[in-house]
């Protein structure tokens, strides 16, 4: 059992990992005055809506921890904040390490692309590895102190005990993404939205013109959102995809008895999940290290990055052989692909959840890159004007959950043939443990859009902003793979943990000819449709308010569009902080509530109904906007590059229709899906204890 | 058992109410020569469509027969066939009748608005009677006859083994349906949006302009796409929760058994669906008589159809409760209620659904029409462009879901705690009882609106117009109740059939924990966003080939803008209907192939799990496509009203672009998931035998 300590050795070194990441950024300078001007406004708005989102956070988290200490135990209330805890802490390191980040980058800039990467990415990394070190961490040490108290590893009942408070842990993780993604969706998307309405709408000046008050709100937005929003929604997918295969380590043990007659002590399987973690960080840290390039070409990037994932992946698959022959099987041979059918299935588990990521990288890169069909269609469709940019784009969208839903599929029925339920786990925790370079690739993007925008406001030279541009281009499709991963882990780690859900309320079928169960499923199915139009809806309103706002500095700072008066930026970000803070609490309550009310009311077949139905059409929904916001982004980016008459042209008007369009549906209701997703079924497995009461 | 012999007979007082509806439709005069040029345009290219449209269908009809008779046996290939012809008669009796009565209503227009509502609403009633007629008629004549042939009533297996074949009369229904709303929603939407792309947004000509090249082909898609389609569609409702029902009928009389303790004959629970749609066509036929109204208000006319929807619904209710207790207990009396679980719960899920199907439709006209704040909202957010329109539009198509839902779920829940899976199939069959006025009331609106199309292209009086736009405006609305009913009568038969086919597959439980059965819910959710985007992505394509065609003819023909040279109208038309009719197959395919590939390699479970992904995801999708195109819709007239700024302004130009994207959401791919979701679960039950073999 002296191997569980790998688990807390390498979060420690994931850790150190970051702090040399960070290193990298700072050696950079900030450049000139101007640019260090721009960057301390954004980094200080970023700062300002993270305090006030995280006090209201806390205000919930305390309200959540008393419930649980009153209703399943102390211990699971202090699971819970811890939990909270690190997940806000990741985020906050990742976006102070990004609003340092961004201004360096563009600095790099100025002397090429090799070091603009080398910057940004370095960055990323930060965001990236201390999501993986402070989630294992966290979780490692919490369990073995745990497991500690209850009677150490030896006791049965005390493992067990332990692995059912940790789902506190992950729900406290749940809790705080829940408002990180949906909060820094509206926030981010609102900003974004409203600039573009007056300033490039209505005034006629471009994105990132210093002359819009709502360009620093912008910027800003793109760290709450993309930066601290996805580390969230990540670092709950990462502690609880671990955590579900931990419940279902013993159903794990059950299966590999009555299929293959196998012995396998449970508790090897509880450990297992942690160690496949421990060694994907290391994976993560050298992949990182073959990230590199010198060419300015937005390909060249894409290479180094893919070089990278690629190398994590193989040296994740590599390690996951060997951790499992040794844990589960004390020794280490080639022969144990023959030998021991539950560890090869566990094998194949895990290979299957880093291949079907990656896959689904792949085609969300194909249906949103303008290099392929999908996208030039849509932008080809521009020249007809916005109604059929829309329709074709949505159209897309919608044509895209084939593969991801194949993709899956497959990846469920190998996971599940080889090694049951805890196949289904494992494919999630081996999806995710290349998460420290995986997570890095994503949290570059919105660094690299910010140096480009602080290129932009500080007048730089234009051989820098072509670079930043390059960045920014490559950081679209990353950001879009990005998403694709981002859903389709939480799929796998919401099927996971709806599993272990059922295990722990001791279901055995949850049969959908049980009317129950079939309108469990049908109000599943409802929730991410409303919870997307609230979401949705919060973004038009915050966007609105924003607009009144900039059109009233237009009207009234004289001399702001000849340049020779600045706007007041901090009312925009006011504004945007405030209404995101108050918009986010709808959706989250119908998230927490949902479930329990189905639950309480309907029972528990019909709430594991309504797991699955929220996961099946979240999914669908979650990579039908995504996708769709992603190719609209994308097509205007290929018309604005001079084709179907460029800029200003009509197909241009009709691209940023469709843009707009688009980021509601990419930056906040699709991704606040993937926390739906989970948030319900950590929620119903945490309160297991209390529905088996009625 | 004589009692069944009042299915036929009711069916032929309903063919007969539709003749004499047509009377009076005839009775009106068409109108001057140019009225009559116009509408024999329309006529005939209505015609056109719907003879080549059937020749496709007839084909693929043909190939399915075969297949049916080699595979499953030659009388259910013949019941194939008949519920194949019929379902083509009933939509060619409509059109026609819809394609007379358009040029009547302008004409009757002249008169005022009475005698308008008056022509209109009866050819609605055309198709209504049409549809319920023909189908209970074939249904019942075939149902005697097959028992008649297998040993009579008094053989049990032999009303079993027809309850069986049956099941082939709905899949001929269903492969028209599925034809005729696919083909006729790609024609309809593609020359609406082609005529609207050219000539509203381009050449600045108002709708229904007689110079558009477009515009014949745009009235003639308001009758193939919703009159036919729509008609065909509900036909397969109609007769699909009637054998849903019957198939059904055993289990009702175990669950009888079981629960209460009854001993009910199955065969009375196998001919109680047709009899209670019997007594429902002479309650459609009553509530008719109850529509008449003379106020020239929108207002008004809804009142009219509404007391005639109430009537009707009250009558059915009365009626239900009649022959459940004179069909099951032999007798008729009040105290039956407390005396009889079974019968009591029978009249309690027929009441269910008839609520439920009123309800959606209320809550359809809440969503899409501009007296409430939904619209409103809508109209309001065009002042910040198409993109803030389209936004604001999904949000409330999506929120829309929510009431849908809800109401639904309520109505299964109380059909199936009262009287099992069977009170299910009842409720479907209560609320389809009066779909000889529903549909009356839905198929009104298209004769309205080409009755305004054909008063602008033959230049009428201003008064003739207000008396059409009127009539047009509570179209607008009628149609979108109908569409809302459409779909919850599309889920509530989708559920009837999906248990009849577990039941008939035999299989006890349908587990989600199954990992078959959950990839089975995730390939069937996956289906409707495919179907969608495939339909959709055919009306673009149609509408770009017409938008060619137009901007050809305005370049070639001199004078045409000018008004002094003609337009030729039939090439548009005949560029819509090949292309719809090419375009109609690679949906069609998938939703046939679809359920047997995964029947045949996942298994029946899998396949349990597809259907029932289907039918939740397909539901969600199909209420938020129809009520957000049916809010788009009017969010722009009520801007044209002089809101806003009115017509010209931004606002409305906004509004258009909201408009035209929402054509295809609430006219093609919207209803087109009815059938899909319909279609699959018939095909599943009619490919029983076949997968037992396995």
């Amino acid at each position: 059992m002296d191997l569980i300590y790998l688990a807390p050795i390498c979060a420690v070194l994931g850790l150190l990992f970051a702090i040399y990441s960070f290193s990298i950024v700072k050696k950079e300078p900030a450049g000139d005055e101007k640019m260090q001007k721009i960057a301390a406004a954004i980094h200080l708005g970023a700062m300002v809506f993270l305090n006030r989102q995280y006090r209201a956070i806390g205000a919930f988290v305390v309200v959540i921890a008393v419930i649980l200490a009153i209703l399943i135990s102390p211990w699971a209330a202090l699971c819970y904040v811890i939990g909270a805890g690190l997940s806000a802490a990741a985020g906050y390191i990742g976006m102070h390490s990004a609003t340092k980040a961004n201004v360096r980058t563009t600095n790099a800039a100025k002397r090429g692309i090799a070091d603009a990467v080398k910057v940004s990415f370095a960055s990323g990394s930060v965001m990236g590895m201390s999501v993986v070190g402070l989630g294992l961490l966290g979780l490692s040490i919490v369990f073995i102190i745990l497991v500690t108290i209850n009677g150490g590893f030896a006791s049965v009942v005390g493992v067990n005990t332990v692995v059912s408070i940790l789902a506190s842990f992950g729900f406290g993780a749940s809790s705080v993404a829940l408002f990180a993604r949906v909060g820094g969706g509206i926030f981010t998307k609102a900003a974004d939205v409203g600039a573009d309405l007056v300033g490039k709408v209505e005034a006629g000046i471009p994105e990132d013109d210093p002359r819009n008050p709502a360009v620093i709100a912008d910027n800003v937005g793109d760290n709450v959102g993309d930066v601290a929003g996805m580390g969230a929604d990540l670092f709950e997918s990462y502690v609880g995809s671990i955590i579900a295969s931990m419940a279902l380590g013993v159903a794990g043990a059950a299966f590999a008895s009555q299929l293959f007659g196998e012995t396998i002590a449970p508790l090897n399987l509880i450990l297992l999940p942690m160690l496949i973690a421990a060694f994907g960080i290391i994976a993560a840290a050298v992949g990182t290290l073959f990230v590199r390039t010198k060419k300015n070409e937005s390909s060249a990037i894409h290479k180094a990055f893919n070089t990278g994932l690629i190398v994590a992946i193989i040296i994740s698959i590599i390690s996951t052989y060997s951790i499992t022959s040794i844990l589960l099987y004390g020794q280490f041979g080639m022969g144990f692909m023959f030998a021991a059918p539950l560890g090869m299935g566990i094998w194949f588990a895990t290979i299957a959840g880093l291949i079907a990521g990656f896959m689904i990288g792949l085609i969300t890169e194909y249906y949103t890159s303008f290099d392929y069909k999908p996208t030039l269609g849509i932008a080809k469709s521009c020249q007809t004007g916005a109604a059929t940019d829309i329709i074709s784009g949505f159209a897309k969208g919608m044509e895209s959950t084939v593969w991801p839903v194949l993709i899956i599929s497959v990846a469920i029925f190998i996971a599940y043939q080889f090694a049951g339920m805890y196949g289904i786990g494992i494919a999630a925790v081996g999806m995710l443990s290349t998460l420290g370079i995986s997570l890095a690739v994503d949290a570059y993007g919105p660094v690299a859009d910010n140096a480009g925008g602080i290129a932009e406001m500080s007048h730089q030279d234009h051989s820098v902003r072509d670079i930043t541009d390059t960045l920014d281009a490559v950081g679209n499709t990353t950001a879009a793979i990005g998403k694709g991963f981002a859903i389709g882990s939480a799929a796998l780690t919401g099927l996971a943990l709806f599993s272990a859900y059922a295990l722990a309320v001791g279901i055995e079928t949850i049969d959908i000819l049980n009317t129950r169960v079939f309108i469990g499923i049908l109000l599943g199915g409802m929730l991410p449709f409303l919870f997307s139009a609230l979401t949705m809806t919060a973004v038009g309103d915050a966007a609105q308010q924003i607009v009144v706002e900039v059109r009233r500095q237009f009207k009234e700072i004289k001399g702001l569009m000849e340049g020779t008066a600045d706007p007041d930026y901090t009312s925009a970000v006011s504004i945007a902080t405030k209404a995101a803070i108050k918009k986010m609490m709808l959706p989250g309550l119908l998230a927490i509530v949902a479930p329990l009310a189905v639950g309480f009311i309907l029972g528990p077949l019909a709430l594991g109904g309504l797991l699955v139905g929220s996961l099946v059409c979240g999914f669908l929904l979650a990579v039908t906007m995504a996708n769709a916001g992603g190719a609209w982004d994308n097509a205007k980016k290929y018309i604005e590059l001079g084709n179907f008459g460029g800029k200003g042209s009509n197909a241009h008007k009709a691209a940023v229709v469709g843009d707009t369009v688009g980021d509601p549906f990419k930056d906040t209701s699709g991704p606040s899906i993937n926390i739906l997703i989970k948030l319900m079924s950590m929620i119903s497995l945490v309160f297991v204890p209390v529905l088996l009461l009625l």
